[in-house]
């Protein structure tokens, strides 16, 4: 996934154009923020760190990119050659992949000579704002239904193959156990499923051939769909075909429902082959999955070992965009705030407290200055200094443990599907009110 | 934008298998629709297909790949050489980019081997549902803002890099003026736009500084960001830098509103500065506009010569997915059908034909089987056989045309933005007709 450095919004490159005018080199603090939860969302998870890091590690503009800017005539000469020497030296905090974060807590500092911060603006943003939305749905997937196997099963409808790909990092990062995306597969060492579609079985003369041919083109992973045509007269063709592969030393693993009514169908599915004997066929489904359905089958106990959970998820259907943003925070040792009706920012560099309850619960946040020392955790840590990494990459099992140990601690409120009444409580730090007092003075008389 | 084979599901690759091992290698034909329209989509715009194409031209499995898939234990050894081998040598029949479509309509049909047919379905999906969704809803921002100069701004909040670069060429397709997308203008050659901000006025000490600094830096592209802090005081300060950049020869072109209300805000903007002489600086607005705040801010004849159209825009976000399916329609000469509950499909290899009425509007579509000659026009073309292209791709500049064309001959209840009362009309032939009825019989007999 490296990108080019166009990749970006050309006023990036015009702004930078004007630093590069007039000198200005001084060092800037960005942080990155999430200014509003969604509707239908009590937290966020952080996710997409790891592939921010990585572009900032590869940030380098190509002789063609260069060619490129010059064949536009917004550019001077000089100014590319000055932007072809620039690579990313500064330096990064951030809350680790898989942290609970909430409103206006910056998941990511960004501290760099100005125009290095600025550059990489539109694709930090990119970056993360994806991965955390989608790792948040599928907090979200994992919390409704408790101890189920859940599967990513979005590409087709993944808005591209990047989103494919950081979809099923994210799902997975969160506790998701796996992907249909077989190239996310082999990227991120996620375990792959994947079964047989409609087509397969609409491809041979009836429903029967299609279960026993597959079945033996891949004996150790029989699990067949059996919705293409009808349900129910179906499964007798799933427990004939057992009882012949049964000769032939082949187990039907699970049968898999795309359709029709989820709950009931699993249920009747079920019967049926407990009636023949079959107890250790599995039932999986899919379609049109989110956590809404996740959990009404589970609570309704429908028999289902395992779901496939696909477009809604991976589009973020309800809320597909964050209100985030990357905000100049601090420039040349001075709080900056921007103050546009309704997007004020809280200026300076910044660190959230956490604070937890005795029964070991989160009890809420406290924003800070950066270098202020209070009680709680402080979420956000070094990851990058002078354009390297504090640390190496962290693995999935990592963060999946993480966000376990996370969500275990969100209190009940916040982890249930429906709005909580109230968000999560957010302290302003006595240091932090003095510097927003004094910022508005100074910006007063700047204006 | 070239992708690895195995960005697919693994469904895929276990159905292959299930082919290459009963040595099942008949034609397959396969057809690409939107089931349903979302709630606020009267009409789709197709697009995607030259990306479709490029993908279908250069499908290819690397030694790389073939070891991850041996890696897997999933696959025959002899089954993955076999894939080793695959290219596509199959027809493809398509609606040109532009064309203006309705629920169950074809918009490409894939003829080859079952096989080929069936590998290339997930990428095929991701990339025409992707770019088609956004393609429609640009149509619909470029109805509500007649004559306007639109822009595409979304690639921070695009679901990942592909998503970025296809919005900004779909949305171009179909009539957006250019991107701030820097490597789509590179890319797609379109035009690119961009200027400052907010941290860049937050980086000088004050505002009258910023504007001065960004103007001289590229005095040929002067448009200023007047919101950071108080709007309507920045106006003044525009006025001064006006006058100070006037001796110096450089002209501001425009001045940018990002946020509030914006369309009070820029009649007042307008008359400030056409008090002090400034009719030639424009105004350029942004901040969370879709097709209805375009259209209201159109309507209420705000002064805005340029709309920048970003997050809502690249994410669909009132429809981020559409309920589209890639379906075998006929296999070894015969019709198919897939009949789960609410997901049936018409059986066989279709045409769309589109019929027009005395005014030159379009009067409703017919779809029948593919070898029929019906009144109207037939909307599927040939656009690869035996793997080539049929003919050199098409620039964006003869879609924009046809897709200009196509929405003046959109009747008037489908150009709203409201939900038109009766979806358009579509009619099955007397042949497709036979055909549904005589596949039901086979299928009968098959289960």
């Amino acid at each position: 996934m490296s990108v080019p450095l166009l990749l970006t919004d050309l006023y990036q490159l015009t702004m930078l154009q004007g630093y590069w005018h007039e000198g200005l080199a001084g060092e800037a603090v960005f942080e990155l923020f999430v200014r509003k939860l969604p509707t239908e969302r009590n937290f966020l998870v952080a996710a997409g760190l790891e592939q921010a890091l990585e572009y900032l590690e590869h940030l380098v503009l190509t002789d063609e990119e260069a060619d490129y800017l010059r064949s536009t005539g917004l550019f001077d000469d000089r100014f590319i050659d000055w932007l072809g020497e620039i690579c990313f030296q500064g330096d990064v905090d951030a809350m680790p992949e898989g942290t609970v974060f909430f409103p206006n807590e910056p998941i990511l500092r960004v501290t760099a000579p100005i125009h290095q911060a600025q550059l990489v603006e539109t694709r930090l943003i990119n970056l993360l704002q994806f991965q955390t939305m989608i790792a948040s749905k599928a907090a979200r997937c994992v919390l409704a239904a408790p101890g189920r196997t859940l599967v990513e099963f979005g590409l087709r409808r993944a808005h591209g193959a990047e989103a494919g790909l950081m979809a099923a990092r994210a799902t997975c990062a969160v506790g998701f156990t796996g992907t249909s995306n077989v190239l996310a597969g082999q990227r991120y060492g996620l375990p792959i499923f994947g079964t047989m579609a409609h087509s397969y079985v609409m491809a041979h003369d009836n429903e029967l051939d299609a279960f026993l041919s597959f079945a033996r083109s891949q004996p150790n992973n029989v699990v067949l769909l059996i919705d293409t045509y009808d349900t129910l007269l179906a499964v007798a063709k799933v427990i004939e075909a057992a009882r012949i592969l049964e000769r032939e030393g082949i187990r039907i693993r699970a049968v898999r429902i795309d359709a029709g009514d989820l709950g009931e169908l699993a249920k009747e599915v079920r019967r049926r082959l407990d009636a023949a004997g079959l107890e250790s066929i599995g039932i999986f489904v899919s379609g049109d999955l989110d956590e809404w359905k996740l959990r009404s089958l589970t609570q309704q106990e429908a028999p289902i070992g395992g779901f496939g959970v696909g477009t809604r998820l991976v589009t973020s259907h309800d809320a597909p965009y964050l209100n985030c943003a990357y905000k100049l925070e601090e420039y040349a040792g001075l709080a900056r705030r921007k103050v546009s009706p309704g997007k004020q920012t809280y200026p300076g560099r910044k660190q959230v407290f956490r604070r937890y309850g005795d029964d070991g619960k989160m009890a809420g946040d406290t924003l800070a200055v950066a270098d202020e020392e209070l009680p709680g955790e402080p979420l956000l840590v070094p990851v990058m200094r002078a354009g390297k990494r504090v640390g190496p990459a962290e693995s999935l099992e990592v963060i999946r443990r993480r966000t376990r140990e996370q969500l275990d601690r969100l209190p009940e409120a916040y982890r249930r599907l429906e709005p909580a009444a109230q968000s999560f409580p957010l302290a302003l730090s006595d240091r932090l009110q003095a510097l927003i007092a004094e910022t508005d003075r100074r910006l007063g008389l700047a204006r």
